[in-house]
């Protein structure tokens, strides 16, 4: 029951678009695109990094969208179009062949729920079961997902996204050209408490989050409202599914957060820093501009500009990487230690010298 | 405030419809069923485990379903039902004493928005709040939960259920008779970017997801779309919740994905794969058939079938054993290598050669 | 874009509220109140804790909340508030600086959906798209978000909020004065399959959930029901978001259980025990009460009371630290067998004896 697209493109159109030059038949007609191992005859697939080339001969697709230099392998007999940049290429081909999009509703849907006092935009799209707060805002073009909810004075940038049941809490403010997930939570409360007699109180979350331009964040992830001033995420940068953001944090621009990070209270991290899955920055942590964090990693320190760190705790990578590799050989370690001490006890035994050291 | 079940059952009932035998008075009335520590006078309780034999004589009990060749530990003389699979008969057990099930509303609730272009099977629950929207298909006696939304063309397998609050975005499909929690989204773009000129450009995620029949999806999990083709669960996988499918991940059948695990883009997981809680997977790996992944470990690697690793990175289970007991006992081992080379530099003072060594 | 409070105080209003004493101007007007670097003049700060001090004299802030017994650093000339209690102190002041509320709606929302068999207390709040199912009991003064979901006989106790979007499932329970923040799940099933003929089958949770008292809950947690019995959260313990808390768990009172921890199922856990980010604790363990658990462990055992560990398993906390910094220096180690390996096999060499030892 797979839905696959109906279009059908000829080869030299798909390379006029991508300003490629053709290899092969022009006239060829291809009907979609996927990776070097799942394209099926017919359909188009790609060469974006060099260690996929020898995937190229043994691939089913009938043309491949290549780099200008590439040489073809033996065996690689597909019709190919050459192109100065394959990432850009392949975005625009995918568009081509993508399946018709939902349409777009404009206006307030009749089941939504729009305060008087809110203020849209023109040509904003409110879905069934979306509720918009007093004194909210929602940009020119900004779409505003089924079950969608944005709070009391928070706001929603120009051509925004937000997919079905996303909540925006009252005071945030997302930027323009954002998309965000399905279920994503900004604005809960930051988890703040003081411990006294015994009980923990509730220390007021008074602040708010701000989220820059062309930032998008992947589903059911959480940005917790600030506990004074805000929790921030600079323009361009793109969170992945289900990551925590803690209240205060203070996250630059163009930076990657991969799934399930989590990133703790009042952390800072500079611009284009990038990182891994399931990897945690401990609260108050500086994160220099352009580091890179490894995978399942956690930061416990502060990271100068351009660190590339990994492991529990995180450590430069070269180093980081030694230690991991130096565990994996623990056992054989622990055994030489063994046998070197059986050596220098035999040699010890044999020392004229033995009795007076004793 | 504990709501308990008013169910009364005779043991002579219980054991009849488990085709068990008595041991003990099959007259004796039975309230509910808990575990062996936690159930009351009046309940009845299970030995489904050899480890779990001794805590037998200890719970307070009234009558216990075991195996067949269970033998009574000292001080365990509760009534039992002998079973030949006591999980069997747990479940069944289990439906007799549950409290009833929240009543199903046929039909589609007039606080529900469901598109005249949708196609809806016979017997169709669809919960207040819920949106369907165009040439989206929901099989035969399925349940869309309060607030759940099916997008444009996406489709509902028959007797499936979607729990409040599930999105199933456009396009995606979700099989027969699947079960998915409060919160699932299924069809959030992958997280793809292509970095030029300072900034990350969107990679189009025109994919789907595509889910097999009998998938069980836990709570607030998030399944991406594809970038092209499909991400793909198999038939029979269990999923829990907060785990994280990235994009064109591919899971075979009858896998055990535990809570908050995290699957990177383009990985492929055979059949019967077993993950344990917060493990992840590197993109592009292919785990073998029937592996089983330690819980916390990060697989970076491709797995041959039948493997059984745990540990970051994770390793073969017993090596990453003996890695892990070596760490722990590290301090004793730089205590040993810190003597030896006293003892070494010792018997070198006194090597009558050591002069002409240096 | 940010949205500033526009409440301005005297600093001798302030310090009456908090009983505090004024070191400085009484006559000086606040605007605000943020952390050391953020705050702008006009606005007040805090010195919360002795290793913050030093930054006072740096802060561009007007006045200062401090211990009573706070010496001035050299440079720090703002005025000073000081209390017997800073965090008490603040969390009033942050109150007068809140940006105004978001206003409530008592009664139903006309959107939303209360079955006629549901008990509502007097001045609940119902936003709209909320769904009250039949039976379900809601509390004197609590407030039910937009969009949230309170299943067939589940009840919310008085005066508790469920932010947008939360699910409460069927028979589930939430005590008084708790606040679950958005997209939290209560009672979706436990994740429990019993393995035959090449496929699990379901094993039924037939259990609920019982949530005590002043219990606060983050941003899409999940809290699984019980296989039978209740999954049970104690009253005054707290949850951060994105946390998975699995079936039959016993989470005793006054718990902190912070960002993406998961607890498997049926583990018990103490009154007092704190969890930092990200760690685990596996199925059916024991933690004894006032337990720390370090962000990023792993708990493998029962842990006495007052027990404090980290690590991968989770170790005691000085013993782990130990383990892990002896491999941050395991490649030196390695180094220091292998120079003494060479310096045994010299002396080996020069053994008189060696001939006979081969």
């Amino acid at each position: 029951m797979t839905l696959s697209s109906t279009e059908i493109h000829r080869l030299a159109d798909v390379a006029r678009m991508v300003e490629g030059h053709i290899d092969g038949d022009p006239q060829l007609e291809v009907t979609g695109i996927d990776g070097l191992r799942r394209a099926t005859p017919g359909q188009m697939s790609f060469v974006a990094e060099p260690q996929y080339i020898h995937q190229a001969s043994e691939s089913r697709a009938s043309a491949l969208v290549v780099p200008e230099d590439f040489e073809r392998p033996a065996g690689c007999e597909q019709a190919l179009i050459r192109v100065p940049d394959v990432a850009a290429a392949l975005a625009a081909i995918a568009e081509l062949f993508a399946p018709p999009s939902p349409p777009r509703h404009e206006g307030i849907h009749p089941a939504a729920t729009v305060d008087p006092d809110a203020q849209l935009g023109p040509g904003v799209s409110v879905g069934p079961g979306a509720v918009i707060e007093a004194e909210a805002a929602v940009g020119e073009g900004a779409t505003i997902g089924a079950g969608a909810f944005v709070g009391y004075r928070a706001s929603v940038g120009a051509h925004s996204t937000l997919g079905p049941g996303v909540k925006i809490c009252h005071q945030c403010v997302v930027g323009d050209r954002c998309l965000l997930h399905p279920g994503v939570v900004v604005g809960g409360d930051g988890f703040g408490f003081y411990f006294r007699s015994g009980v923990h109180h509730k220390i007021p979350q008074i602040g708010t989050v701000e989220i820059g331009d062309d930032v998008e964040i992947g589903s059911n992830t959480t940005i917790d409202r600030a506990r004074f001033g805000a929790t921030r995420i600079g323009a361009g940068t793109k969170i992945d599914n289900l990551v925590m953001i803690a209240h205060n944090v203070q996250i630059g621009e163009h930076c990657v957060i991969t799934g399930q990070c989590g990133i703790a209270g009042s952390a800072i991290l500079g611009n284009y820093v990038i990182m891994g899955a399931q990897s945690g920055v401990r609260g108050h942590v500086k994160i220099g501009d352009g580091s890179k964090i490894g995978g399942q990693s956690g930061v416990d320190n502060d990271l100068p500009p351009g660190s590339a760190v990994m492991g529990l705790p995180a450590r430069p990578h070269r180093r980081a990487a030694r230690c991991i590799m130096a565990v994996q050989k623990l056992p054989e370690l622990r055994k030489r230690v063994r046998d070197l001490k059986r050596k220098v006890d035999t040699l010890a035994d044999d020392d004229p010298k033995k009795e007076a050291d004793r």
